[in-house]
């Protein structure tokens, strides 16, 4: 079985080797730990993103900028694909693992999860887990974790503390941006497994999303989920004729609240995250091939109007 | 001159080492000839199917997946350039070889052709052989090749059968229906040399077409032309003013029974592949910039119904 | 600090140990200094292109060739992507220096003018030099330089002409039809700077341009500009509120003799360039994300007519 957390090193190492290229900032701590600023203090960009967004998939998707649009405005879009959707998406890219310790608070995905089982029941349902000497985590986060929070992902983890590799940056930032939107496939194969489908049946996933623009810190959890709910565009390849009975619950029109940025949602609803409908992190539009039966499906659909909207554009 | 099995054993050396990264399968045979299964009795994906292409271009053209719109769907597409159309087309890529023993069939392309000169007459017109030890084949075929099958495959080669290195993908997989739409730049060179022009003069070709499903065995061989009869895009650019006299003749519109997905034409022709007009197999649409003239010209159009309705989405 | 011509080197090398696969040719001049031609007695091509380009940028770039749409004609695009607008596009990629000796005329850009410094108000203002050994130069030509032409970009650039690399390609060539069109992003950074704006505020760019047809030696400044002036489509990150003063005069359509080809344009001049509105040189359409403020700003449009008239495509 491949391992999600070795083949995330790999891009970490090479992150960390030509830091320079990528406006990224390489700290060893006292621990033996190390962490990749990826937009905290440093700018980032295309290439951290790159990297970032690989990394969270445990080295098991592909990703690309194109530029394209979004109705009649040019924009660079993020195509990803993947041959493990099950394992890249849910075992490693999901952001599964909140990370809190005193005053630090991060959403953890990535590789590491593979180790600290973060939550168990998905690699049950995926069978999947990881055996690494190393842990590789990403932590969508305002600041850098100290010393003491690496030491506790690698308890969680069960490595050395010096085995412990972070990468970092805020969801207002350009790797933010477009990491989140490098969610996109994401999205799609954890609806499906929170809706019960066996996300194991997906063979090949790929799909794409608009890269959001960095709005600042306040509005920037909407926006850049906005990418994908109003203008994510999948394509699913499986052996499931069963998906006929999820078809309709796929896409983020399926949810209650659909229709509007999701920062007016998140205001109608008191900023009170539990109040809303989790149904809504879905992807725009979604097509599936179902191989066993040769059949093409197609459900949701874009909504140019209300991403151009949270982007600030109209 | 470049030697496409050199090229394309390089990129085989590649697949196999990550074998488990691409889904795809090794295989060495008692004469220790080499197979790898990317599609039979694995599932192979949007990797797989990367390096099955390359392969098939002899390692002289790039590929890429980038995600685009036939009509209102959302689909993954398959950009292709080459710098070598005529080699790695006609060369190389070009199903010309049909290899048959007892009750294995496949289409056979790839680098081995230029070996085998099969057949002898393309290599003639383009004047190019290769120089090889080693010989590597992708078989488009249900099953995987015997030992025996191998060793007739050396023969025609006149290499060792140890260095004889396969692929294999059934047409209705997902490497099937990425190599076949990965050929579409290959149809407009084939066209053309079918239609007496000197390939030798194109210097240049890009094009793309989408990914089409995945829809069995029946239909696959439809589905996947139907990528390129109907949707598929090419630029060739050239140094031929003679090009004029073959404009009309090179897109699929001007063949008969042009307008419907090709397993209603094969249907109609009684499941007679040779009742079929062979003109049929082009690309929908190719635009030709001829350098010394400086003229740029344009021919055919895509057919998004039709596309749709052989894809499953209509 | 990273260094352009460091990293130019590394990218020429592989360059010249893969010329073959390139349809470039490699020289060593007697004086020990390299040359690798890319378009004058050789085809060139896609992969020439790619590496011409990226050595401009002084490897601080990535591109891409993309299959895309002007109006109703499918064109190959180039997508470019830095996350070092003002280095790799002011500091290496602008065509600053003019390179003449005898009957030798080049516009010179790439890394070598940043040892050069030429011309020196441009590397005060981004605030950057090169130190390094060699010096790489990119030469839009119809000649290959001579030995005293290399010497003179020696004594320029302060290194011993043996570790002097240039490449070649005529504007009128594929190699000089990707390159001028992968400076789509370079002449929003320039413009803006040209305005006195701080360039060095802008943390990332993205940008996209057709790849325009090879139209001769008389049209093929034109046709190349136009690709970017009617249709280039740019997006940028900056950290600067102050743009909102540089917006309307950004685009292509705020210069003097917009809406015709650039070829009309020159003619109605007299030929004569200096008559020309600078303000020209600019993308048609571009994007501002100003992180700052969160805001993002639209400017200019994308003129589908004009470009295809340029193009010989109407």
């Amino acid at each position: 079985m491949v391992s999600v957390n070795e083949l995330g090193l790999d891009l970490f190492e090479e992150l960390v080797e030509n830091a320079d290229l990528f406006n990224v900032a390489y700290h060893e701590l006292d621990n033996g730990s190390r962490v990749v600023d990826c937009g905290v203090s440093v700018p980032g960009g295309y290439g951290a993103g790159d990297y970032f967004t690989r990394i969270c998939m445990g080295g098991l998707g592909d990703i690309a900028f194109r530029q394209g649009m979004v109705g009649q405005f040019p924009m660079t879009f993020i195509d990803v694909n993947t041959d493990f959707p099950a394992i890249s998406c849910l075992g490693s890219q999901k952001a599964g693992w909140t990370v809190k310790l005193d005053n630090f608070f991060a959403m953890g995905s990535g590789p590491a999860r593979a180790l600290s089982l973060q939550p168990k029941h998905t690699y049950e349902v995926i069978g999947y887990e990881d055996d690494s000497d190393a842990a590789v985590i990403c932590l969508e986060a305002d600041r850098l974790p100290s010393g003491a929070v690496m030491e506790m992902i690698a308890e969680k983890c069960k490595v050395d503390v010096a085995n412990v590799c972070a990468l970092v940056a805020p969801t207002s930032s350009i790797v933010g941006s477009i990491q989140v939107a490098g969610r996109c496939v994401e999205t799609a194969v954890y609806k499906l497994n929170e809706l019960g489908f066996d996300t194991t049946k997906i063979i090949a996933a790929a799909g794409t999303a608009p890269i959001p623009p960095v709005r600042g810190a306040k509005l920037a959890m909407g926006v850049t989920n906005d990418a994908t709910i109003y203008h994510g565009q999948i394509n699913l390849t499986m052996n499931a004729p069963e998906i006929v009975d999820y078809l309709e619950k796929i896409p983020s029109c399926s949810s209650n609240g659909y229709g509007k940025p999701f920062n007016e949602i998140f205001k109608e609803a008191g900023y009170d995250f539990y109040k809303i409908d989790k149904s809504l992190f879905s992807p725009a539009e979604v097509i599936i091939n179902e191989v066993s039966t040769g059949k093409v499906y197609q459900v949701g659909k874009v909504d140019t109007a209300v991403t151009l909207k949270s982007f600030g554009l109209a």
